[in-house]
């Protein structure tokens, strides 16, 4: 079964690569039409999957996911209008060259060819993981959480149907519908047939994916995000900014978990931390010095320094100098993003060239890691590896290159 | 051990990507000059390893490529200062934007990190391999083939006082002493320290490594690269590009091992093939409609169109058209090195476009396919999948990005 879909997707994938612009965009316009127009027998799909979740005790925030309503087709349906409006980034050639034996060699970005996107129980990741694959002229393998199987059903044969009716192969998206975890663990290994995997969702997840795969992967998501109060800080920027990152949303994976600040300041800056954090009934688990400062704080364990909370809980930390700062976050980030608070022009450098992670700010709020806010116009997930993608992915992570090279009759010597 | 040597390797990656270009090149020139001067002593380890080897009854071309002799030390010092002589890509800044909210987001070139390389029998390799990574400031873990080690450990003790005199880090080369295939298993599942795994040596290898590693890889090597002439093709181009394609070296991934032949230029094509052939006592292998125009053709199996041969034989088939060139070339190929020999400007379009492979070419020979030639001026192997890097790979595919974010107090709304 999972062979019969490989060898459909990569069939698919071969004739997806020959899709203009044109009617790729037509192809996703009539898609986002057939959703909205199938809505209903959508939510029927989709009720059959609320109930198996209710009986089984799903909890109220992850039921609220689950759901899918009229108000979620519309954004479904305009978030796949929204990928039309993109510029499509397939067929350019990034640079051509003629070489000294006349052969004219140039790099022409191109699809990937068949994208496996392995998620949980979100049924609108159905919906947007097609859209940003199609655009980019990919043929995709679906392997959606077992708790939305009927939604996802019910969604897959509703865009297939609008292929169909747009002269475009269906092969082009293929849903696993037996969701076994080993059937899932085979199809991380369908190299012949798969180019590149996409795991999205929690760190449990990411981490079957990243260990049983043979398939190239793009890791995504987990963030153990600091900020760094310098001695030079403004802490009028800083207070707003930490606030900001730890809790304009406890979820994210851009959400700032740790605290650093340098020694000089933190009788200054600590109080200031501590009543904003307390206010808005944030914890901090700190060392010795912090605590030393403010009673509020509460010891933190080694462990605390490596957690990505995405809860009202944040780690903080005093540091000597900026190099103890660097080694701390160096030391216990997950490499997506940090944010340096300073209004000294070297120490800003400084951070920005020896942390090692995906984005590094200066005086801004590690929130804006995200592919909207950076102007892609879309997002994918965000990379944490370095190979391939690293930080936010738009349409660019979802293609690669070849080279094509006009002769006139060369052989090497 | 492979722990501490990790620890090591991820500290030193630390100070390489502070090292300017002045600081690197400084230490290759050291580095280069060490490898002549200590030629002796090298050649007195590689002398145990020929032994050893010759008792294990290895071929003679093997130990050849295992034999390092006074000469080699030129070539290996002069391959050093060629790198030298690359311009480096760290820390340029692809391209950088304003948002509209005042951020100033650019994506700026960095090392990869720590990269593992995993090979077999050659200890030029091990110069080769360092020189590469050193360059673009990354620190380097090297697994080469038992057969070599006491040449490596030689090698590498070389370069780590090289490296000392220049005052940098003697942990940015490093070598894993055991060579126990478990050791090296071990080694592919070190993702806390390793941020790339680039496997350089034959299809076993490269399969162990795709299977094993939970790193991110780049796969290299295998090459069942094709040659399709058209019922356009210039026959004066066709056999001289076929005979350099096949026979120039037979040994390498972008030697041709397929030829695919329009039925309308079949009679005149595959006599003046076979003689060009027959006369480089190289044997065809090829369907029924070739061997009806040449007796010298021998049956082919299903299995000789997947065959990457490497040695004097070369299967053939006959197409009726174009489409169906495509086709047979996109199943059997392993993604490498395609050409079409046409004079007809739709075909070669055509070509370009559909065929999915690392490098396809018009009127050419498929031995272009090579990092020198391409004009990188270096070459780390050519990777046939489609992640990060596909073709030939130049010092660019040893390096990641970052995103550097210049703000003055912005937060999220």
């Amino acid at each position: 079964m999972l062979e019969e879909l490989g060898i459909k997707a990569k069939r698919a994938s071969r004739l997806m690569a020959k899709l203009g612009q044109k009617e790729k965009n037509n192809a996703l316009l009539n898609v986002a039409d057939a959703i909205v127009a199938h809505a209903e027998e959508i939510i029927a799909a989709n009720d059959k999957d609320i109930e198996y979740a209710k009986n089984k005790g799903m909890s109220e925030a992850l039921l609220d996911r689950l759901k899918l309503t009229k108000e979620r087709f519309i954004v479904m349906a305009d978030g796949v209008r929204e990928v039309v409006a993109l510029e499509d980034p397939i067929g350019e050639v990034l640079s051509m060259k003629k070489r000294p034996n006349g052969l004219l060699i140039g790099q022409q970005r191109v699809p990937m060819g068949v994208i496996g996107i392995i998620y949980e129980s979100r049924p609108n990741v159905t919906v947007d993981a097609f859209a940003l694959t199609f655009k980019t002229g990919n043929a995709v393998i679906l392997r959606g959480g077992s708790d939305c199987i009927n939604s996802n059903i019910a969604l897959v044969k509703v865009i297939k149907e609008a292929l169909r009716e747009s002269n475009v192969t269906e092969d082009a998206i293929n849903l696993i519908e037996d969701t076994d975890r080993e059937v899932a663990k085979e199809f991380m290994r369908m190299n012949k047939y798969v180019d590149l995997l996409i795991p999205r969702g929690g760190a449990g997840l990411i981490r079957t994916v990243v260990e049983n795969a043979t398939i190239p992967v793009i890791e995504t998501g987990t963030g153990n995000c600091h900020i760094y109060v310098d001695s030079f800080a403004s802490l009028d920027k800083a207070i707003p900014i930490i606030k900001n990152a730890k809790l304009q949303r406890l979820g994210t994976c851009n959400t700032c978990e740790s605290l650093v600040i340098h020694k000089d300041i933190a009788d200054k800056a600590i109080p200031l931390i501590v009543d904003m954090l307390e206010e808005n009934e944030c914890e901090i688990r700190g060392d010795e010095a912090s605590i030393a400062i403010s009673s509020y704080i509460k010891p933190a364990t080694e462990e605390d320094y490596g957690t990505e909370y995405l809860a009202r809980i944040i780690s903080a930390k005093v540091v000597d100098n900026i190099d103890e700062a660097i080694e701390h976050i160096n030391r216990y980030s997950t490499g997506h993003s940090e944010a340096i608070i300073t209004e000294n022009y070297e120490n800003a450098q400084r951070f920005l060239d020896e942390i090692d992670s995906a984005c590094v700010y200066v005086n801004a709020s590690t929130r804006f890691t995200d592919g909207f806010m950076f102007g892609f116009g879309a997002e994918i997930g965000i990379s944490t590896q370095k190979l391939h993608a690293r930080g936010p992915m738009g349409l660019l992570a979802l293609t690669s290159t070849k080279y094509i090279i006009y002769g006139d009759g060369q052989i090497r010597e």
